[in-house]
């Protein structure tokens, strides 16, 4: 097992990864504080793991929630039926809340979280790759609003992150794909040797090889790790994990959540802001080439959805949480492996990168 | 003007106390971020000082949103009304929410804040003694469930609470009295020679003497900003704020949001807690009398209502935050000005404090 730490001084915790983590009880009922727990899951996670997760929690108060499946879920009216069940079970303020499942899961559970009672105890485990990388790993809780995805939410930090790999066995090769957008988010913004790693063994991943899939989750791991420790809440290079984001937040609110998978938006948005990046005179067309490449590589989407106009998304990524006052803040490249947050960009460019990628 | 600091490291901040200081309008713009605001406010307040913030918001994009005024508005339907107001409009994460009213107002405010777009900024501007005195102050936001009071919310600091002492010329002579409930709280608690001066100055508080009332809500403020100092999560100390709390959030919840006021209703659990404190020997009879004495004087219930029987107590305060692996934690004094958090009390004794109260 690989332990690393995300350094945030009295929130810091552990970010264990390895296989066959979910069957040692003890690393579990460690992080558990109180004798309470509600593990919150979903209809296809909660049959493969649940049982794994329940027989660690014995002598102490439990019970499960189990949640319908998919993005459209990671709403007001979700979240409630978690407050409903914590409060007519008398879950009390020292419970510990387990989130098993993938990044909506997570999302949504740690919000919860969050605000039931002012804050309780959260556990991640996460049980896709793209929660594994990323969404379990800084804090990060919303749900969903209809006039925009993660609108309501919280930096609310969880007690330690287990990520066992042995999970990734029973997802759906979307699924997998989805995840590794991410992964090679963080070799585009930041992380130039991993990228050239990637584009060795992107194979690797999309086989599922295991050796391949855990060194790029404690790669992935280790640059998110960083990052949120030197800016939790966001005010400066944390936005840079956001690549594709503002671009693929739109797919994902315009096209209706869970149509298209949030990695999926996010690599066309990645495609996005690499075409801007080049107009910018930023990046060359081979640069623009080499993003695309690893993506479709990874059996990512790199075109816009074509039910989607370019004005309709200039329409929903002004409603980002990246814009302050007014003004549109961009993931852009400078070079490829070099990233920054800027509204420096023409509004005619950003328009024509869209219009580029049907 | 009297200003007092509550430290918390980066997230410290200013109360600020004195009469006419709406009318300042440099006071309110140094602490507003970004250049846009949305007031939250009430149909009762608004239309009285409402006009006194916009007149201090000239050169930026701000909106009003004008709720219904009660308690029982403090719930999930009317935070939702806050995010569509937010979203629809095109406020970003730089945007100042100002809560203009009183602890309602500040609570529902507050959380929308501390949980749109994962926290923009806050300034409560608390028009009620309730709120000037303690609900304002050290972050407390929160809104009710059907099941509970404050079930749901975070803890989430303004970067300033302006209490302007004109606005409690217009308040009601119950919502006076409630506050008054919280200033006595102080008194009971912690600050014996603050009792003392309140058995003394009590009618002048009650006649609305502006000298007294000023300095009431002075020296409760520095009573606040100590505690949340020393213990912002309430891990400790701070959970010392709440008694009567236990008792009166049970009286709120089970004869229905906004039918007993807030502070009528820690009165009357005040006077339950030092029933209880006198079963386990800690206080004296006339130590209770001095109690019920005091909150007498200032216009406060001091019995249990009819329609709630002893058991409905039982039953609601199980439900209580306070409730930590299934043990009710209760304030209770170990003499008059020093209060302790303990459930080291008889289970029985608790019945019979609450049963000898009607």
């Amino acid at each position: 097992m690989i332990s690393l730490k995300v350094n945030l001084d009295e929130r810091s915790y552990p970010i264990c990864i390895g296989s066959n983590l979910l069957d040692s009880h003890e690393l579990l009922t460690q992080y558990i504080q109180g004798n309470s727990a509600l593990i919150v899951s979903n209809e296809t996670v909660a049959p493969l793991y649940i049982d794994k997760v329940t027989a660690a929690l014995d002598g102490i108060k439990y019970q499960a929630l189990i949640l319908p499946d998919g993005e459209k879920y990671k709403n007001q009216e979700i979240l409630n039926s978690i407050y409903d069940c914590l409060l007519s079970n008398h879950f009390d303020r020292n419970t510990t809340l387990i989130a098993l499942g993938g990044g909506v899961i997570g999302d949504i559970t740690g919000f919860a979280a969050a605000s039931y009672q002012r804050g309780v105890h959260l556990i991640q485990i996460p049980t896709t790759l793209l929660s594994q990388v990323d969404s379990s790993v800084g804090g990060k809780t919303a749900i969903n609003h209809p006039l925009g995805k993660n609108m309501i939410g919280a930096f609310y930090q969880p007690k330690v992150v287990i990520a066992d790999t042995n999970t990734l066995e029973t997802l759906e090769d979307r699924e997998l794909s989805s995840g590794i957008a991410e992964v090679i988010k963080y070799g585009l913004i930041r992380d130039l040797e991993f990228l050239d790693w990637l584009e060795d063994y992107i194979d690797d991943l999309t086989n599922r090889d295991p050796v391949a899939l855990a060194y790029a989750i404690e790669r992935s791991c280790r640059n998110k790790a960083e990052v949120v420790a030197a800016d939790e809440r966001e005010s400066g290079q944390r936005a840079l994990l956001n690549l594709g984001h503002t671009f693929g937040h739109a797919i994902e609110t315009g096209m209706g959540y869970g149509n298209w998978l949030h990695g999926e938006a996010v690599a066309s948005g990645t495609v996005m802001a690499a075409r801007l990046s080049e107009k910018m005179g930023w990046i060359s067309a081979s640069d623009v080439e080499r993003v695309i490449d690893i993506l479709e590589r990874a059996h990512l989407p790199i075109k816009a959805p074509d039910k989607m106009t370019a004005n309709r998304f200039i329409e929903l990524m002004a409603l980002d949480k990246k814009v302050h006052d007014g003004v549109l803040n961009l993931v852009l490249f400078k070079s490829i492996g070099n990233a920054i947050v800027t509204s420096n960009y023409k509004q005619e460019m950003l328009l024509e990168a869209i219009s580029e990628s049907y």
